[in-house]
């Protein structure tokens, strides 16, 4: 599984029962965490979120309803016994903050917490199942975009081919890798006796930014695009002035990004309700979808 | 009226839908605000509390579940366009934190933030119609506690009496002070003429703190104390062991200083249900009371 449960799909200030950004990537039994607005914590036990799978929190700037809830959530591990290393990925005064606050509580962590810097665009995540790489995205302040690739898969083996051309367990290896196989003097071409697996998906996150089509080099042709919508098309004006995007902006950069989907969020809290958020993505592209709280969208 | 709200009465782990600590004193047409979990904006908003009556926050220490909501508050009045001044009394620490977390954002805050270290046992708050004054309360970090004094109304002009004696309206003043007049040359007695307001009322917040009798000097016979009560008796050696209290010493401290009425909250996150901690204190002290969330209580 590979997806993406919201957890805050507001802006700066929380209301009609929106919450700050926040949003969990789920890649098999791993959990990711990208913002922690302030109330995530809570926002994990109403969905009820298993935080202990989370290893990797990626905050993409310093502006507070992005971050104003990971002192909380790094303490309340503390006081939980975690143990398992942390790693924040995050711009690099976070870690002063932090430690100040800390500080003040004479609070000693019981876990380790290690700070990764974001300084330039380049892979920060590299495991054997999926990658993130960070981007850098146009706001007020120094902003990060975060996309996230799942490996290509080992292709699986087809027990019933692989015992009727007789193949040693030694070859399932190669087989594995993609290669084809030598046996009793016979190639036997790979995929008469493995079956593909899925191909990889990917997501981006765009964070906070100001439309801006240079993005789209970043975001091409991925699965699932996350991109900001604080306003809609007739505040162009103010959103731009604020660094923000619109809902019709967001929907042109997935078009011409030629994404497979889009997901709008950080909604203004001048906005009670949503539906026209939607309504004006759709007709540029339509296979758009509102980052609802508590909605998990596979990818 | 005098009451206080309660926005949250967890400890510091948030569970059962229970938040950090923060509390409402409405007293006349002013709120004050006393501490500032993580999500008491969000609490704030759930209950109606009209923020931007608040020009007064007290902070009793630095442990994040006692103010890790504040940046977001601050910032939001800022986002509301707050241009009113806003008291912060706090830890001097407190200070660099939110500076830092200001500057990192680029925020400018469209009000003036006033801060008032906490540094010694004083009245920190003068006001025509209350006081506040901070005393030390004994915890793991610098610690305090918070005593809000309603002062004295004037007495009120009894029309009837007066008219029926013929008092010109410029001894109202002296009547409104408690003095007898002259009219006449007759001394009439302020009682014959005025009606008495209701006796000046007081609240107690005494924050985190181990269980002590010297508190008890600093709270002598107000009409309501707010005290701890993080676990029950059967872990007072865990309570004294963090510096926290139990539901019965809570109630021993009420009884020790005569107070009218208890209030008590900060409950630890191991506890699903709260009765017991009720049925333990009142066994003690009868007129207690569960500060639960969304609740107020006139003092």
């Amino acid at each position: 599984m590979f997806g993406v449960t919201i957890l805050g799909n507001n802006s700066a200030l929380p209301a009609y029962n929106r919450h700050p950004t926040a949003q969990i990537i789920s890649l098999n039994d791993q959990l990711l965490l990208i913002d922690c607005g302030e109330g995530t914590q809570m926002q994990m036990n109403l969905y009820k979120i298993k935080r202990s799978r989370i290893n990797h929190i990626f905050i993409s700037h310093l502006h507070g309803d992005h971050y104003f809830g990971l002192p909380g959530l790094i303490t309340s591990y503390g006081l939980l016994g975690r143990v398992t290393d942390l790693h924040l990925y995050a711009p690099a005064p976070l870690k002063d903050i932090l430690d100040m606050q800390l500080n003040v509580a004479s609070t000693i962590l019981p876990y380790k917490l290690h700070f990764h810097f974001l300084e330039k665009e380049e892979i920060i995540v590299d495991e054997d199942k999926f990658s993130v790489e960070c981007f850098k995205v146009f706001h007020r302040i120094d902003c990060w975009g975060f996309l996230f690739r799942e490996k290509k898969s080992p292709r699986k083996i087809n027990i019933e081919a692989t015992t009727r051309h007789n193949v040693p367990v030694e070859l399932f290896k190669q087989l594995k890798e993609g290669r084809d196989v030598m046996v009793n003097d016979n190639l036997i071409k790979n995929e008469d006796l493995t079956f593909a697996n899925r191909p990889p998906k990917s997501y981006a996150f765009c964070a906070d930014t100001i439309y801006t089509e240079s993005l789209s080099e970043k975001v091409k042709a991925i699965d699932l695009l996350y991109h900001e919508a604080t306003y809609l098309k007739d505040k162009a004006e103010k959103a731009a002035s604020r660094f923000h995007s619109t809902g019709e902006q967001a929907a042109m950069l997935a078009k011409l990004s030629n994404v497979k989907k889009l997901l709008i969020g950080h909604f203004s809290s001048s906005y009670e309700t949503l539906d026209e958020f939607l309504t004006e993505a759709q007709a540029v592209f339509p296979n758009t979808q509102l980052a609802l709280e508590g909605q998990t969208f596979i990818i």
